[in-house]
């Protein structure tokens, strides 16, 4: 990460947790020695060494609004960061947008082969649920069932997997400024403030009632969180199209302009790249403004939403 | 179904359960008229009209065992289904089994697209944990995440989605006994293992303790439970192996003899038809045995047992 965007004591953070993440899933994931041994390597291929680990920074920072116990957003963390990876290597999938690098290494089906690929994608998502239920993420086991239910939906149809099929949908055609909102919100977004959310959760703010009917000045909170959460899901996406515009393939470790070329709509095919830099200012801005009544325990999270949004890679 | 294997009773239970599943599904799917609507309509598209539905007669069956609440078992049912439906729909795909007919019908890859059906398989795993957080199983939460962890290990890469990677990585080579049978106990057994015990958790005689730490007896009485869901599974297994060869492919809706043309080992390529009809009769008589202590509770699980190792197709 650069030194520019970050104080240096946001980057020690940043740093410590993304070693903390791997550390985590390094545990948690099954052993390569064990059977069958080829799918439990590629996994662990897979999700290790690599990525900038957002998704986990976020319930991280988003656990110390709330208090919330280490070892409990440990695997809240761990278990988005496999939907996250196991949603990358069926996408990378030759069927989907074929791609062969990822992250700088060769793509799961690349260094493998597709069916093993399908299935280190099926079993990480497995495995993140298992977590979910297999660990304690809260003091009241109704409400870490809302958690697993939460996770669900962000994951699902009528999440990241339908905000896929809406891109596949979409190649070649032109999409209005709210279809691609509404595709990003889906694919990126859903996940993002799905991590936002579980890492709250696994705190105290919010009082453990069945479908989350909490007292009303923390569903204002967890509104406001949950919009938090959004925006900057939102952001992400468009600084990605920016920056996919921008940067080159070494810098990115991925091909670059890959998504234009494939005749799939951007924030920057459609406003122009000087109106996709300021829509993601302004979704900043307004992110920013939601943290204001968290205080000083939104700092992390304030520091991440910087990050997100300023950074250059 | 055919006559002659079943009394008019259990013939009439099987149809009425086959429809209330079928009913079930049509329900918990999302609507083919909800965005993304292409999705929506090829995740009911592999899942409904369509097989014998085993896994949910088993919870039906398992839940008279325990005195389950209807609702509850329609929820586990349908879980344990759509695991089922994904793997064959990601099973049958290019890369896996590349076949391109299921149950009389197009693949889900070749009826829409591979993307698309790739896209089915990850949303219909999503929807099944989706389920058995959002409603309830069990007075018990705790016990609720128990059962989701237990779906989950029968599903991933320590249960079906692993065995499947040892069927792959089995082509061609030559397997011993155990090793088929480890094979087998996974990427079949798993899950009708799980669609037993489920169905029985839904109900009263398991008391709700974390990690399943029953009392003495009905810790036995689950042993008993596993261990003939572990048999009937393997029989399944072995009978599919007979008819696969036997059958031809109009009646089976499937290319028969596949497997065996395929290279991938078989119980009839291991021991002979003979033998491994004998093997499927010698699991079925230990199945019932184990169901001796459950009396007249256990008549529908008996009837199971029956129809899965006697059926002709």
């Amino acid at each position: 990460m650069r030194e520019e965007l970050m104080g240096s004591d946001f980057q020690s953070w940043v740093t410590a947790q993304q070693a903390r993440c791997e550390d985590v899933l390094h545990e948690l994931l099954p052993r390569a020695e064990v059977s069958p041994q080829r799918l439990h390597e590629a996994m662990r291929y897979a999700v290790l060494q690599g990525g900038k680990r957002v998704r986990p920074l976020l319930v991280f920072a988003a656990g110390e609004l709330t208090g919330a116990d280490a070892a409990r957003l440990n695997i809240a963390a761990a278990a988005v960061e496999l939907i996250h990876a196991y949603s990358l290597v069926h996408d990378d999938m030759p069927c989907m947008d074929n791609d062969v690098l990822r992250r700088g290494k060769p793509t799961c089906h690349v260094q493998y082969d597709e069916a093993t690929a399908l299935l280190v994608g099926d079993s990480l998502q497995t495995l993140a649920f298992q977590l979910l239920a297999n660990h304690r993420l809260n003091d009241d086991p109704q409400h870490q069932l809302d958690m697993i239910k939460l996770l669900a939906l962000a994951s699902g149809s009528r999440g990241m997997a339908g905000g896929q099929a809406i891109d596949l949908a979409s190649v070649g055609k032109s999409l209005s400024l709210p279809e691609l909102e509404f595709m990003h919100i889906h694919k990126t977004g859903a996940l993002i403030r799905a991590a936002v959310l579980l890492g709250a959760h696994c705190g105290s703010i919010f009082p453990a009632k069945p479908d989350f009917a909490e007292k009303p000045e923390s569903a204002t909170q967890r509104d406001k969180l949950d919009r938090f959460g959004k925006l900057i899901g939102l952001a992400f996406q468009v600084v990605d199209d920016v920056l996919d515009c921008e940067a080159d393939t070494a810098t990115l470790g991925k091909t670059a302009g890959k998504d234009a070329n494939n005749g799939k709509p951007t924030y920057v095919t459609l406003l122009g790249l000087s109106a996709a830099r300021n829509m993601a200012e302004q979704l900043h801005h307004e992110a920013l403004e939601l943290l204001v009544e968290f205080g000083q325990s939104a700092q992390r999270l304030r520091e991440l939403a910087d990050f997100i949004i300023l950074r250059k890679f």
